[in-house]
């Protein structure tokens, strides 16, 4: 029943005292995890303050044990024993990964992780306030401090002087290696790509057909949908739960214990069922990890876009697209009801790529959504470089969205109060979400190439061969490589944005008849 | 939100220090009550490998935290800083309360700890699959190991040598203070009570209508009316959750976050309800402590038996007896469906109240049910004192069963191998289920004498004087009395077995016409 754990697989006893003391950090971590989940999906109200105590010793445990100095010892002595192995044998990935993990853990004085924790649990609170109240004014002294938190936080770590900025050293924690050069040098053809595609759309007179994600259906029916469609694409639910929440998101402790949640509403069907899949793309990656290397970095995903690419692959290349769309409508017939009947596959598959600009990121479409990330990247770029004053960032905010979306942001509420991110303290977190659309594409692109038949699987219900790929490509590399070389690896090419528009200007193009 | 929690109601430093060093183990202790929960209601099948390593990491840093020397050194400074407070004084009582944890923790060695939770954790799969086979001896040899493991566990405890003996020591850590004699002076007088009670019951002519829980019912209706009875008699669905499990319990991790669960089967409606009933009884008493002492003695239930006074008093004294039955009724017409149309509230409480003896304990009636537990105290102090050896168990637990209820056992299955405890390591702990139902009469008793028209009230399904009778009494004492003294206290007598016989007798001699 239970896996043997592996801690060092050239049976290195420096190795295997170094993995083995870094695996007791991240094995507490775990159970905060199973405590975070709990409280978003079964913990009464009542016990939030309790929970928050609880919480608040396992970081504090944790981070004792994961900048405890005998772990600095031994990684010390099992750098030298790694020396001689090449470089993606697993013992030296997970000294690689862990020397990096202890840095990164010992850089940061407790004093100022404890003001970072304390000050966003607090701006959190204030901000949520002033989004209701759309009122800037009241949150605008609480992100003055986190920005300068932030680069306090960022002269720790340090970045590369000769050519990087404090932002790398803060996108390390969610992306480790990136810089803010590399993800301009990205977004930007991105964005000379999909500016004239987006306008394109707005002037098409052909609309696709929205009305499917406008029809009534019961919430229940939908879970049980939800459900059937995350089990058939493959999630295991012996290793496994979906429950519902608030804000839908992947949890859990272990590669066999993964919690997922979703949300259903009555009258946009496609957005639960999106959320759902997403949320298994999420969870696939997870449970797709190697149980013998869980809890050391040989187990773990490599960084949150590549995450991000694999809940987004099965949310747009496979969820958004005809073959699936076409399985997906007999599966709704089963479990919509009689509703059902009005509707065909090419509705569906219509109600799923409708794009429209709006004002929110995470209510947005798959195309306008990397416009939405593009002005939050630049935002956050010029605020923690100290060229963006926090009071300047309505003002600047407003005017990018009218640049990349053609939109007036009618308030700050629907505006620069709308994400939870920076109230939490989290810069540097916002280009992972289209770095990731952007590997999913890639990796989908590769993946067509590669197996024969893919689509026409899709629309039979036919899933394993794309899920045994990504688990073999992706999952059981753990962090094996950088998510940059990992792309290259497993697609032949850098990162780029070409295939992610080939993806969207052969869907859009015919469906606007443009 | 918080509750703000209290170190030391007389501001005394030395012993602040001291509860907040012992509330750590504690906070921890906490959170493995919830991964517990969690493990026995929600976890996929795939964690449990994971969970157990979770688990025993939670052990080993609580141990470590609540046999700190620190914890000692700030012990014995805080027992001369509370020398000259009153006896029952909060803080006097968390001091002597922390000082008899912190011993009982610190007397018994770590690899005895350890060698006791690997040889129980092996012991449980044997006993489990012994049971199924009927086959003691292939579970003889754990037992063996287990009755040596606990007879060096009571010599590192220690115990009176005077007058007690070595079961004494085992007992002491569910039941805190108890001692087999005094067990012995209070289970004689039940017996020879009992006893003749039992005989004039098995000639009886007249027999009370069991049909009621002979008839199927929905399991999620039964759920439905399970959640309204609890909520109705005083459960707080704002601070706990009640959940289905195979084996019910409560647990959780503090009296803000009480979780319990119950189980339902379609052809036993009372089983099911009585089972939530008996739930809500412990779940009140945690619901009912103090939350500024949370973490603490005087935020603590103080005895399993006083826990299991509580679950008894709602399961037995309230739930068996004809004022609630007749209220219960009409919710069972609202929540249960047509079926109900043709049971009256006079069924529903003679089938509430059948006895019947037979060979298992847990599907036992009020009556016979001390009998099994009586067999098993005597067994257990005798394979302690090393007057009985495992191997003569089954032929002594046989003769026992002919004494105490006149049944010849067919098979060790329905005999000596049907209770989990023995095989988990727990000796000492099967007296608490009766000294529990004893207190739960005498409680009961005091509570009608003190509180008049208490039953016509239960009728009209007005639970509150009682509920807030007890939380006043026995819940927001803490540990602040020892059991027995808290009987006293509470009901101005000795623990007696006689309001217990008195409760069982006024029930069922009209019921059987004795």
């Amino acid at each position: 029943m239970t896996t043997v754990l592996a801690a060092s697989a050239a049976g290195i006893p420096a190795v295997e005292r170094a993995v083995s003391l870094a695996r007791e950090a991240r094995l507490l971590g775990s159970t905060a995890a199973i405590l975070g989940w709990d409280q978003e999906t079964m913990m009464p109200g009542g016990g939030l303050g309790h929970r928050s105590r609880q919480l608040a010793q396992l970081a504090r445990l944790e981070h004792g044990m994961a900048t405890d100095v005998r772990l600095g010892e031994a990684l010390a002595a099992a750098e030298d024993a790694v020396r001689a192995l090449p470089e993606d044998h697993a013992d030296r990935v997970n000294v690689r990964e862990l020397r990096r993990d202890f840095d990164r853990a010992t850089k940061l004085p407790a004093d100022l992780v404890e003001e970072l924790a304390s000050v966003a649990s607090i701006a959190q609170h204030e901000w949520a306030e002033a989004r209701k109240a759309s009122d800037f004014a009241r949150f605008r002294p609480w992100l003055e401090r986190i920005v300068a938190l932030n680069r306090r936080k960022a002269e720790c770590f340090g970045w590369d002087r000769a050519s990087g900025e404090p932002w790398d050293a803060l996108a390390d924690g969610f992306e480790p290696g990136c810089t803010a050069r590399e993800v301009a040098a990205v977004f930007g053809p991105l964005r000379a790509r999909l500016q004239p595609l987006l306008d394109a759309v707005r002037g098409a007179v052909r609309r696709p057909d929205g009305s499917f994600n406008e029809h009534p259906f019961d919430v229940d029916a939908q879970e049980r949908l939800g459900r059937f469609v995350c089990g058939a694409i493959g999630f295991d639910f012996g290793r496994g739960r979906l429950d519902r929440s608030t804000h839908p998101f992947c949890g859990g402790s272990h590669c066999n214990d993964v919690r997922m949640t979703s949300r259903y509403s009555p009258n946009c069907v496609l957005d639960g069922l999106g959320s759902s899949m997403h949320e298994t793309g999420h969870g696939m990656y997870e449970q797709g990890l190697d149980p013998a290397w869980v809890s050391t970095p040989m187990g773990e995903a490599v960084s949150l876009s590549i995450h991000e690419s694999q809940s987004r692959l099965w949310e747009n290349q496979v969820g958004r697209g005809m073959p699936f769309c076409r399985w997906v409508h007999g599966a709704m017939r089963e479990h919509l009801g009689s509703g059902m009947d009005r509707f065909t596959a090419q509705q569906v598959f219509e109600a799923a790529n409708v794009v429209e600009p709006g004002f929110i990121r995470v209510d947005a479409d798959e195309a306008t959504y990397n416009m939405h990330v593009m002005v939050r990247f630049e935002l956050e770029r010029a605020m923690i470089a100290g060229q963006l004053a926090v009071a300047d960032l309505p003002g600047a905010w407003n005017g990018l969205y009218r640049d990349y979306l053609g939109l007036t942001v009618p308030d700050d509420r629907r505006g620069c109060l709308q994400d939870v991110h920076w109230s939490g303290g989290m810069i540097g977190y916002f280009p992972t979400y289209t770095l990731g659309t952007l590997n999913a594409a890639q990796f989908f692109e590769t993946a067509r190439q590669e197996l024969p038949g893919l689509e026409e699987g899709f629309a039979r219900g036919d899933f394993r061969p794309l899920r045994e790929w990504l688990t073999a490509k992706i999952h059981r590399q753990g962090r094996r490589h950088l998510s940059g070389r990992l792309c290259e690896v497993v697609t032949g090419a850098p990162l780029s944005a070409d295939p992610f528009m080939r993806h969207l200007e052969a869907k859009l193009k015919p469906m606007y008849g443009i």
